[in-house]
């Protein structure tokens, strides 16, 4: 097993070294970029569907959309109002730094105020994975239950913001607010925890907030 | 990366050896054996302790769980009346079968008539991973979306079972059944679906009664 723990540290160190080659140039380019990373049918794209919505007349955003098989994704957030591209990675269950870099020269975006990267559906394989980000998302859908930071704490220990998704199912699942802060706050003391419904709208603006304050630290860092 | 093709398929190999070795093993014992794959939070965990009460009387269960971290659900499994066992994979993102091989010496459980394998919240690795079962089950809750067995198509492909759980649901959220089966048929047109709701019981006498059914047949095979 030596050989296999070898093989994934230099991978890890190659996809380390080609984030931050993405992270100089976004910095050079002053674009936010945000993992977003959640089990499947989480919500994420429906919440950057809505996050596009919100910014449209203000601030440019790109997504770039990972997924195993379909560009149906993309295509969604193309309709929505803003450059998508998507990546198959034909079976591979995360994004890393080369995919994102050979997704974004695909794409030929024009630079961008936001990047959002909407990784592949699951909870445990994105999490070592750096794409040269400002930070990871993991969203978590009342659907999923209060213990999913317990059980998949990698993620919720590297996300620097937690959105519980879906928050207009609250009233139809046995979901408990309280313990699942709890859970979160156990593995990540700093997580920004915010509930919200991209269906309904509900806690919206917070969230769109917090990306915008955001963009705007990391625009005055860089002056 | 040929080097990493090559590891992925060695790893492969070893693990089909050893998934036969079970499978022969399982044969003698007469134990029907299901693997349970699913998004995290798409309530396997309720599915199996409903399952388990509902054979309690009758037949003998045993649940082998995988989870990154924790023993929450081989508790929650105990309490409904089965012995369980955790598998705790400390970061793997699916079961394999020389885990499942260590599962089963360290719970030394009494022979059974089924035998669950609870795989770890994750639709795209535990999917190629043989484990000496019989079938592999896949669920997908109401509130993921119609649109996974497109997008993760490996494991609906595979699976000979697809439950479409958390019907309880239907009415809160936006999930289109016809083309949920219509997506899942495109790729597995021998694949059964069935829906049910766990928490409220609706489906799951059909579930249960298909994996008696299975059972019969296998030790009518064997005999």
């Amino acid at each position: 097993m030596s050989e296999i723990i070898k093989i994934r540290r230099r991978i890890l160190q190659e996809n380390d070294h080609k984030a931050s080659q993405l992270r100089e140039q976004f910095k050079n380019e002053g674009t936010l970029v945000v993992d977003l990373v959640s089990s499947p049918g989480s919500g994420k794209t429906t919440l950057l569907e809505k996050t596009i919505q919100h910014f449209s007349e203000r601030l440019d955003c790109a997504v770039l959309v990972g997924d195993v098989a379909t560009e149906l994704d993309a295509n969604r957030l193309q309709a929505a109002g803003a450059p998508a591209h998507q990546i198959v990675t034909g079976g591979a269950c995360h994004l890393d730094a080369h995919l994102v870099a050979a997704g974004l020269e695909q794409a030929n975006f024009d630079e961008v105020d936001m990047l959002f990267l909407e990784n592949v559906g699951n909870l445990v394989c994105p999490t070592s994975y750096d794409l040269g980000e400002d930070f990871k998302v993991v969203l978590l859908s009342a659907a999923e239950g209060e213990d999913k930071p317990a059980k998949y704490p990698a993620i919720f220990t590297r996300a620097a913001v937690c959105l519980i998704t879906k928050s207009d199912l609250f009233p139809y699942v046995d979901f408990d607010l309280d313990v699942a802060r709890q859970n979160i706050k156990a593995h990540n003391p700093n997580c920004r925890i915010l509930e919200l419904s991209a269906k309904t709208g509900a806690g919206m603006d917070a969230w769109c907030n917090l990306v915008k304050e955001r963009l705007k630290v990391k625009r005055t860092v860089v002056v």
